[in-house]
C-alpha cells in the first residue's frame, strides 16, 4: 500500500511498513534484548511471589466476571451507573468473603477494582473499611459482636455507610453540628440535626443503600458537650428498606467523578437510639449518664489512618495503569522527521517527551515503594494496637506512639502521592495528544475519578499543614539537640550536613543523591523552624497563631520530608531485594527519580549549598542522560506492572501496540449503525441549515 | 435556633447567627467599604465602558436565552448534549449575524457562550473560525466569492468543518497523509485516503453538521509531491444530507469533555473535486497542472494565529470564573477555630489557603492584560496582511515578519495560559473541598472541558518547544550583539542585567521586580543558548540535532519569557489605564503575582545573582504580607469581572453567598422524588442484601 507521505515508510528487518502497519512491530522490538527478567521486577513490585501470584488469581477473577466488562461503560446514565456498580458491588462483597476462607488479603481485590471501577471499590469500602473500622477500632469487644451477630461483616442484611462530614463542617471534624443528646429517662441518645449546615453530607452509601451509619455527633449529657462521639444509627428497615422514622435522606446527585457511588445526605430529627449503640471502646457512658473519657483520645481515628494506607497504595496501582498507556503510546507514535525524507521519529526519542514520562515512570516506581513499605508498617502497628493490654500502660504509650508516627507520616504521603497520581494522569493524557482526549483511552474519567482522593479521608491541605507542625517541632527539637522520632533522624545530623557539598563527587550515585536530599530537607527544616520561633517571639508565644504565620513553611517542610521519604525508600527497597538481576535498572531508575526532584526544587540545593549553579546545570544534563539510560528499557517497565489489556482498557495502550487499529475499532464497535443524519436531523438541523432569508417586512404600507 | 457547636455561633452588629443564616452576611461585610470602584475595574479588564456595555449586551442576550439554560444539563446523555448543542450553535449563529448588522465585535457572543458552553463555542467556531479563516486567509478573492455566494459566510445551506488532523499525524502537519492527486484530463483534484492511519480524525461538525470541509492533502502533481496544500471538499449532499459518493464517516464518540461536538472521522476513496476547489491564494494551480508556488509559504497558516489568540483571551475567561466561586467561598466556609470557643477561621483567612488563591486571582489578571494586549496586535497585524499588496515587498516582509513574531508569541502565550487555567480550576476545586468535587459547582465539567485547550490549535509543548528555538537564536544574536526583535529587547541587555542584584533596594515595587524578571530570564537565555552552542559544536553544526539536544532548554526559555511577558504586560496595561482610582489596588496585585512568581523559581533568581537566599526568604514574608493586602479586596476584585450568577453556574459561588442554601436547593431540585429505594432495588439491591445461606450440599450422599 503506497502511501504519500515518504517517511511514513519504514524497513524494519527489510520488510516496509506504513503508519497503518508499523505499530505492533515497535513494541515486539522494544521488548528484544531485554537484560532482566521482566517478572522479576512484576515480584519486586508486589512484594514477593506469592503477593504475585495472589493478586494475579483476584485480578483474573474480576477480570473474568462478566460483570466487570467495561466495553459499554461510557455510553451508561448515572441510573445506569449506579446500578452497575451496586451489582459489581454484590460481587466484590462475595470475593472479600471468599478471601477470608482461602486466607488470602482481600485487600487484593481492592487493588484490581480500584484499577477496573474505582466506584465500586469506594461504594463497598466505606461500609468494609470505614464503617467497620470503625467498629472494630471504636466498638467494645460486646459491641463488635453484637454488630457482627446482625450480619455487619457477612454483608448480609446489613449495610454500613459512614456519617461524619457535614453540609458545612468537613476536615474539622471537632466542629460538627449534629447532636446526640442522652435522655436518662429512656436510656437513649437523641440524634438530631439543629440547621440545615449540620446535614450530612457526603455520605457514600446514605442514598440507596445503608440500613446503618456510624454517625459522628456531639455528646451532649445533662446539658455538658463531650464533643465529637460515633454512634450507629440504623438508618432504614432492613426489610423493607424503607427509612426509619426522623430519617431524611436525598441524593446527593452528578459528581466530577465516581459516580457509580451513591453518595446521599441525611438529616436526622430527633431520632432515638439506644444508649448502647455509642461506640464505647474508649469514651463510656453508663446508665445514670456517668461518662469515662479515655486516656488518649486520638486513638478513635485509627479507621482514617487505614484509608490513607490503601490510598497511598492505590495511588500507585492507578498511576501505572496511566504511565503504561502513555509510554506505549510513545514507542510507537511518530511525529516529526528529524532528517526529511527518513522516517519520523518517535515521541518517545524527543529529549522533552522523555522528560515528561520517564522521571514520572520513576516517579510511579518511587510510589510502589514507599505505599509498600507504609503498607506493612501500618500492618504491624495496627495488630498490636488492637492486641495490647488497655492496662499495660508503657506497651499502650508505645502502641499510641508508633499510632502517632504513622498517622503523620500517612498524611503526607496520602497527600503527595494522590498529587502525585493527578499530575501523572494528566500530564499522560498529554502526551497522547488529541488521542488522550478521547473517552475510550480513559484518561478523562481516570482523571475525574482520581481527583476526589486529594480531597476526601483528609483533605491533601490540611493533611500536610499537619504533618508539617510535627516536622517543625521535631526539627526545633533537634536545633536544641533532644531527641527525635526516627523518621526525622536526619534532623539530628543537621549540623554536620550543613556544611556538605557535593564538591567533586559525582551525584549520580545513591548515597550522594541520599546525601543531598538529607542536606536539603535539613537545611530547609531547620531555617523553617527558626522562621517559626521568630513568628513565635513576635506573638509572645502563642504556638498557635506563630504556626499559623509559618504555613508555608510547614508546607514546604512536609513536601521535602516526604519527597526525602521517596527518595530512601526507593533505594531502601532496591537494596532490600533478593533479586539481583533487576538491581541495576531500578538503581538507574531510582537515579533518574532522586536527580529529576533535585532539579524540580534546584533552589532548595542551592540554598544549602550542597550544589552550585554550575552544578545544577550538570544535573540538568543528566537526567537527560538517565532518561536516555531508562528510555531502552522503558517498555519492559512498564510490562513489569503485570496489567493485563482489560486493566489498562485504553485501545492505545494495548500490550500489542497495534494502536491505530485498536483505537479506530473500538471507535466503530461503540458508535455502530452510523447515520450520517444526526437523531435530531429533522428537527433541529435541518430547520437551521436549510433555513430561508427571513422575510422582509413591506413597512411602507404602515405610512399610510 | 440553637446549634450545638459554641464556635459556628457569630455574633454580627449585635445579631447572632450561625452556620446556616451567617453566610450572606459575610458577602455584604466584604463590600463594605471598598476603597475604588469595582466597575472601573470592569471596564478596565473589558478595555473600555463601550467594550463593557456590548460585552454586557452579548451576555444578558445568551443568559436570556431559553436554550441556553443550564439548570438540567447534568443529567443529559450524549445524544440529548449533542441536540442541545445544535440549537445553541444555530441561535449563535443568528446571533453572529445580528452583530454584522450593529457592528458589535462577534467575539463577544463567543466571550460569552465560552463560558456558559464551551461546546457551541467549540462547535461553531471550527467553522466561524478555523473553516472561514482558511477560505479567507488562504483562498483567492474568486474563491471567497465564490464560498460566500453558497452561502458559507452567512451559516445557510452549509456547514463548514476543518480537516487537518489524521489519526496517525496531528502536529505534524507537514507528514499528514492524504493525498490530493491531480488529474489533467478531468481538470479534477481526486482526494484519497491511502491508510488507516490516514484518516481524518476529531474533525469538529464532521459527524452530524459539516457540509464541507477545508481538508489538508499533501497535493501530487504529475507525480510530483508538493506537500500539504488545502482543499474544499464537499461532503454531503445539502438538500438530502447524505454523504457524497466516496465521502465515509463516522462519529468519534464519548469524550473527555466538550461532548456538545460532533466530532468525526473522515475517509475519503478517490473523491474528485474540481480543480478549483484548492485554495489558491499562495499556491496556485491552473488548467494544465503548471504550479506556483508562493514567496513566502507559512502565511498560510495565519488562521491558526487567530484561534490561538482567542484561546489565550479564553483563558482569561474561564479562569476568572472559578477563581470567583473558590474566593467566594473560602470567604465564607468556616474550618476550625483558632482560639477554642470562639467562632472557626474562614479558610481565606488562613495564609495557606490565601496563596492558594490570591497569587492565583493576580495570574487571572495577568492573563487578562497579556491575552488583551495580543488580541489588539493580531487584530492589527492581521488587518495589513489581508490587506498588504502582494507586489510591495518591503510592505509584504513586514507584515510576514509581524506575523511570524505574533505566531511566536501566540504560541508561548497560548501555551502558558491554557496551562495555567488548566491549574486555576483545579486548585480552585481543590480549594472548595469537597463540595468541588459536586457536579453543581462546576469544576468537573469545567476542568474537562478545557483541558484540551492544551492540545488542539497546537499542542503546547510543540508550541513551547518552537518559541524556544526561536528565543536561543534570539539569544544567539543578542550575545554577538547582532539585532533581535522588539520582544526579545531585553536580551540585548544582557551584558548590563548580568550585574544587575537587588542590593539594599525593595524588591516590591514595579521597577525592581520587571528589572529582576528581565535579569533572570537574560540569564537563563543567554545560558541556555550557551548550552546550545555547545551541543551544536559536538555535532558539528547540525541544528536540528543540536536544537533537540537543546529541548528542556529551549522550554525552559520559553516558560520564563512568557512569565517575563506577563509581568511587564500586567504592569504596563495597569499604566496605560485612563482610571486612576483602580491603580493602587491593580498595582499590588501585580506586584503580588511578580513576587509570587519569582518565589516559584526561586533558582532562576538565585543563579542569575540577581537575589541572594536571605532575599529569597523574605519574598516570601513579602508573599505573605501581598497575600493580606489583597485579601481585603479578594471578593471586590473578583466581583469585577462581572460575572452573573448564570455564567458562574455553581451555587456556592453565588454573588448573595448564601452557599449552603443555593447549594442544598439545588441538589434536591436535581434529585427529586426521591425514594430510599434505588430504582434496582427490587432486582438488584434486595437480592444481594436480604440473601440467605448458601446451601451446604450435602456431599455425604456421594460417599455411597
Ligand atoms: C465523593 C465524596 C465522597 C465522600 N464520602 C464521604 C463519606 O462517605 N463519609 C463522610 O463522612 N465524608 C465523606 N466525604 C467528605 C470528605 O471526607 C470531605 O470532603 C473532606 O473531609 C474535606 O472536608 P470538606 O469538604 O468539608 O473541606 P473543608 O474542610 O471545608 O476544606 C475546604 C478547603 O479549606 C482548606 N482548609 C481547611 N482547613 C484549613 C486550615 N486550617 N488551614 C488552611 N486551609 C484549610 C482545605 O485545604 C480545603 O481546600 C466525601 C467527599 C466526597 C467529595
Ligand atoms: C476534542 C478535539 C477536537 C479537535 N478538533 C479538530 C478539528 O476540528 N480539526 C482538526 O484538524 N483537528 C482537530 N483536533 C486535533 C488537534 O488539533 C490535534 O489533536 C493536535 O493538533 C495535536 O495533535 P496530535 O493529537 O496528533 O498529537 P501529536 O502531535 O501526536 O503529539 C503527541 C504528543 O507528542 C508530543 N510531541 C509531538 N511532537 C513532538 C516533538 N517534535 N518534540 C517533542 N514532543 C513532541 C506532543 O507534545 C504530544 O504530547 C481536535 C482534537 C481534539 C482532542
Amino acid at each position: 500500500m503506497l502511501s504519500g507521505n515518504k517517511s511514513s515508510n519504514v524497513v524494519i528487518n527489510d520488510k516496509s511498513f506504513n503508519t497503518e502497519t508499523e505499530p505492533p512491530q515497535l513494541l515486539k522490538q522494544e521488548r528484544e534484548n531485554v537484560p532482566f527478567t521482566v517478572r522479576d521486577i512484576t515480584h519486586y513490585l508486589n512484594g514477593s511471589v506469592e503477593q504475585t501470584e495472589i493478586l494475579e488469581y483476584a485480578m483474573q477473577r474480576v477480570e473474568r466476571d462478566p460483570l466487570f466488562n467495561n466495553d459499554a461503560f461510557y455510553d451508561l446514565t448515572k441510573d445506569e451507573i449506579r446500578e452497575l456498580c451496586f451489582k459489581r458491588v454484590a460481587n466484590l462483597a462475595k470475593y472479600l468473603l471468599d478471601s477470608r476462607k482461602d486466607g488470602t488479603d482481600f485487600r487484593r481485590y481492592f487493588d484490581a477494582v480500584s484499577v477496573a471501577d474505582p466506584a465500586a471499590v469506594t461504594r463497598l469500602g466505606v461500609y468494609t473499611g470505614l464503617f467497620m473500622n470503625s467498629i472494630e477500632g471504636s466498638g467494645t469487644p460486646e459491641q463488635i459482636k453484637f454488630w457482627y451477630s446482625l450480619g455487619a461483616n457477612e454483608y448480609k442484611r446489613f449495610y454500613g455507610c459512614f456519617g461524619m462530614t457535614e453540609l458545612g463542617h468537613g476536615s474539622n471534624v471537632a466542629g460538627m453540628e449534629t447532636e446526640a443528646v442522652f435522655d436518662s429517662e429512656t436510656d437513649e441518645f437523641i440524634i438530631n440535626t439543629p440547621n440545615l449546615a449540620a446535614t450530612k453530607w457526603w455520605i457514600g452509601g446514605a442514598a440507596h443503600s445503608a440500613t446503618h451509619c456510624v454517625c459522628f455527633a456531639r455528646m451532649i449529657i445533662k446539658g455538658k458537650d463531650y464533643g465529637m462521639k460515633s454512634f450507629v444509627v440504623p438508618l432504614r428497615d432492613v426489610d423493607s428498606f424503607n427509612l426509619l422514622p426522623g430519617i431524611a435522606i436525598g441524593d446527593i446527585g452528578k459528581k466530577m467523578g465516581r459516580d457509580g457511588v451513591d453518595n446521599g445526605w441525611i438529616q436526622f430529627t430527633k431520632v432515638r437510639i439506644p444508649r448502647q449503640f455509642l461506640l464505647m471502646r474508649y469514651t463510656k457512658v453508663d446508665r445514670s449518664g456517668n461518662v469515662t473519657e479515655p486516656p488518649l483520645n486520638q486513638l478513635a481515628y485509627g479507621a482514617l489512618v487505614s484509608a490513607r494506607v490503601n490510598i497511598a497504595v492505590e495511588s500507585f496501582n492507578t498511576a501505572r495503569r496511566f504511565i503504561t498507556i502513555a509510554i506505549r503510546y510513545a514507542a510507537i507514535r511518530r511525529q516529526f522527521a528529524s532528517v526529511p525524507g527518513q522516517p519520523e521519529t518517535k515521541i518517545l526519542d524527543y529529549p522533552l517527551h522523555q522528560r515528561r514520562l520517564l522521571p514520572r515512570l520513576a516517579l510511579t516506581y518511587a510510589m510502589n515503594a514507599v505505599s509498600m513499605e507504609l503498607r506493612d508498617n501500618y500492618d504491624r502497628i495496627n495488630n498490636s494496637l488492637l492486641n495490647v493490654n488497655q492496662n499495660d500502660k508503657a506497651a499502650l504509650k508505645k502502641a499510641v506512639n508508633d499510632t502517632k508516627e504513622i498517622f503523620a507520616l500517612s498524611a503526607g504521603v496520602k497527600a503527595f502521592t494522590t498529587w502525585a497520581t493527578a499530575d501523572i494522569i494528566d500530564e499522560c493524557r498529554q502526551a497522547c495528544g488529541g488521542h488522550g482526549y478521547s473517552g475510550y483511552n480513559g484518561f478523562g474519567q481516570g482523571y475525574a475519578d482520581w481527583a476526589v482522593q486529594c480531597t476526601w479521608d483528609g483533605d491533601n491541605n490540611v493533611l500536610v499543614l499537619s504533618m508539617g507542625r510535627a516536622l517543625i517541632q521535631a526539627a526545633c527539637d533537634a536545633k536544641r539537640s533532644k531527641p527525635v522520632g526516627e523518621p526525622f533522624e536526619y534532623l539530628s545530623r543537621h549540623g554536620q550536613l550543613k556544611s556538605s557539598k557535593l564538591g567533586s563527587r559525582k551525584i549520580d550515585s545513591p548515597e550522594v543523591i541520599v546525601e543531598a536530599w538529607e542536606a536539603a530537607a535539613a537545611n530547609a527544616l531547620i531555617s523553617s523552624s527558626e522562621i517559626y520561633e521568630e513568628e513565635l517571639a513576635k506573638v509572645k508565644g502563642n504556638v498557635a497563631q506563630a504556626m499559623e504565620a509559618a504555613s508555608q513553611q510547614r508546607f514546604e517542610s512536609a513536601r521535602i520530608h516526604t519527597r526525602l521519604y521517596h527518595v530512601t525508600a526507593f533505594f531502601n527497597r532496591i537494596k532490600n531485594s533478593s533479586s539481583s538481576g533487576i538491581k541495576p535498572v531500578l538503581t538507574d531508575l531510582a537515579i533518574l527519580f532522586g536527580l529529576w526532584a533535585i532539579e524540580k526544587d534546584a533552589a532548595l540545593f542551592l540554598t544549602s549549598g550542597f550544589l552550585s549553579a554550575q552544578d545544577i546545570k550538570n544535573i540538568t544534563k543528566l537526567v537527560d542522560v538517565y532518561n536516555l539510560k531508562i528510555r531502552n528499557y522503558a517498555i519492559p517497565l512498564t510490562d513489569a506492572f503485570n496489567l493485563s489489556d482489560y486493566y489498562i482498557n485504553s485501545p492505545i495502550g494495548n500490550y500489542d501496540g497495534d494502536v491505530y487499529k485498536n483505537y479506530f475499532n473500538k471507535v466503530v464497535r461503540r458508535n455502530p449503525g452510523y447515520d450520517a443524519k444526526a437523531p435530531y436531523y429533522e428537527s433541529v438541523a435541518k430547520p437551521f441549515i436549510q433555513r430561508s432569508d427571513e422575510p422582509k417586512l413591506d413597512l411602507s404600507v404602515l405610512d399610510e
